[in-house]
């Protein structure tokens, strides 16, 4: 017997068919004896819905109204699945965040998990209730509703698998697992059986959606095992995420192909090569709640430097703004140049860090197809580079081809 | 300066533009220097729309689980009247029932208030904010949600006014006040400026369903003040709800002219004239959860009776049911026979306490016209009697003219 956290997407539970499914797979692991706890997130489009309903009143929602009204949405989803285990025949009771209670601090719309009560769901576990949270919530110290942010579902349910101590956390999404790179982009594309939490972070941070990075994060942290499944298919193993690199190192070098397509490019170019200057630059951008993703500087010559970083191509215009009014004068940079046509690829697997020549082999295969090399930047398992975004598909197809991920043994 | 409770439905609330009226005139409420609580229903629609999600999940939708689901219709409102309140320049917060906390017992769909944690309110109220209470909800000693069925959030309101010791509870619905009967059913129909809750606990349980009975009862229990108001009106006064009779016993004899269409008759006839025999006749129908309206039995003769009663017309078949399988051959009843195509009227008025012949009056009117009088059954400030359904709009109009009602100073 063990107790097993499901978590159950928006598109998973969209129509009340779909709710029937996920109650019926509920039953199957039920009747094999094991303890099961399902987080669930909105109906798919509900959560839409209430922001474009908000935004009908109010331009810029007050956030902590805005956490109320959204989260109707979860509440809605944890009553309909339970009436529908209960329709199955299985024993099941819903619970809020606030009811649980997930304890979070108050910052609203992006609030962060402190504490879990897990008492009451292990007291019902105990007398054989499946127990269904809503993902998404919780409440801060003064009973406030708050949300943790899109896709903070995933972060309920792993929260949920540490705070219980789970046998596994499952994720059901709409596709069957991780695979080498995004299939619509690569037919060949392989689901992995399994990669290792620092890869997956690479992975989901570069791009790969199938779960948001501060689940992962978190599951590495409490050390939850978590496997991402589909919703969609009766049988399959999904992608088990580990924290156990062990016998991973032995067989594949390169896990997989991740890349952005959203990346702009920005330098700015004769920064005096001095210390703060870093902070004087990204300060102010980081002020206006820009993110940055890479950061590149390279070693000064006489006393003059050029300095770049990459934001998501919506932020392109307001950084540039920002820059050039604020920052330029203020350090007496040269100028301010940028490219929001450019893509980010990155070839990711903690066997590079037992492993030379990864690096070379990525530049050799881009440079055969012409492809020029914009800027670059290492971590311990991966390897990112920026291009012309006109040659993104290309330099995916030709990346996975090189490192031999459309076979299963490589 | 008056602390005052506003109460809006769901049709008042039932578009972003509308919840904006609302705040508007909430604004103008604060800019007289006033202290408001409003309390608000679900969007116009969206129970009913919840409700047929859940039944899609579960023909009869496990009742906890229901209110999980269906509180989230209030939830909503609150955000959002919160936000358009603050869109206005006023400092707003809201609260669901939960979060006030608004104790109720465990009955799901049906809760009844126990009792009502102020403090926040006062505090927050104190402060200059508005506050905003979900209505129809509240949490029970384990911190279930629950539901206080339908038109509680009525209830909600004055049972906040009676906590906050609130100055007055204006109920805001879709009609300004309570009429002398249904305009639609008689033009002449005319507006009270006051009735006493004796005479509006008459007129709402006998289909006036301008308020819930649930808030009356509540409202005359704590002496709150209570208004009934257009939410679509920028002037008028409504209609006042006292519970002084005062000056009121001589201005009217009779108020209104109440209906319901609804009704169903159920005879059981040959009936053994010995105690408890009432209670053997109703009580599996009570069992069944078939709320009964009317009651009559005649004097018995020959050691025998026939007892009769009204059921809502949804209820006949069940009920008649119930007595032929269960009560008749138990009891040792001759027969059982109903009538589904009936209709109650009602002349209401604490007047008649103090004016004889109100009854002859009644019965001679409509004896007029022909109408045949199934069932009579009195109160102190009532006379309700059933007749056949086709009748109905004859019988209201002719008595509304008989008692002049259609005069301002009748």
């Amino acid at each position: 017997m063990a107790l097993i956290v499901q978590k159950y997407g928006g598109t998973s539970v969209g129509s009340p068919e779909r709710i029937r499914n996920v109650a019926q797979r509920v039953a199957k692991y039920k009747a094999q004896g094991h303890q099961v706890v399902v987080v669930v997130s909105a109906m798919s489009g509900e959560t839409n819905r209430l922001i474009a309903l908000a935004k009908e009143i109010q331009k810029h929602p007050d956030p902590r109204e805005l956490d109320v009204v959204i989260s109707t949405g979860e509440q809605v989803t944890i009553g309909l699945l339970a009436m529908a285990l209960k329709d199955a025949g299985l024993q099941a009771k819903s619970y809020t965040g606030a009811q649980v209670k997930i304890l979070t601090d108050s910052a609203f719309t992006k609030a962060r998990i402190v504490s879990i009560d897990e008492q009451n769901i292990r007291t019902d576990l105990a007398n054989g209730y499946v127990v269904v949270v809503a993902g998404f919530q919780g409440m801060d110290e003064d009973g406030n509703i708050t949300t943790l942010g899109r896709g903070g579902s995933d972060t309920t349910g792993v929260a949920i698998a540490a705070a219980l101590r789970a046998d596994e956390c499952q994720i059901y999404t709409d596709v069957d697992g991780v695979y080498t790179t995004d299939p619509r982009m690569v037919p060949e594309a392989r689901r992995l059986k399994s990669i290792t939490f620092e890869e997956m972070l690479e992975m989901a941070s570069l791009g790969s959606k199938v779960l948001q990075i501060r689940s992962v994060e978190f599951a590495g942290k409490y050390k939850v095992k978590l496997r991402v499944l589909s919703s969609f298919e009766e049988e399959g193993e999904g992608t088990l995420i580990t924290f156990e690199e062990g016998n991973k190192m032995e067989q594949a070098i390169i896990s997989g192909i991740a890349f952005n397509r959203d990346e702009a490019k920005i330098t700015v170019r004769g920064v005096p090569d001095k210390p703060g200057i870093a902070y004087q630059i990204l300060g102010p951008v980081s002020e206006a709640h820009i993110d940055v993703d890479m950061i590149i500087q390279n070693v000064g010559v006489d006393g003059s430097t050029d300095f770049s970083f990459t934001v998501h191509r919506n932020e392109f215009t307001k950084a540039m703004d920002i820059l050039k009014t604020k920052v330029q004068p203020h350090i007496g940079a040269r100028d301010v140049i940028g490219d929001n046509k450019t893509a980010k690829v990155s070839v990711v697997g903690v066997g590079m860090r037992s492993h030379v020549g990864i690096a070379s082999k990525m530049f050799r295969t881009l440079a055969e197809e012409g492809i020029n090399i914009q800027m670059i930047s290492t971590s311990e398992i991966k390897i990112s580079v920026v291009i012309d975004e006109k040659y993104l598909e290309l330099a995916v197809r030709v990346l996975h081809k090189a490192f031999n991920l459309d076979q299963e043994d490589a």
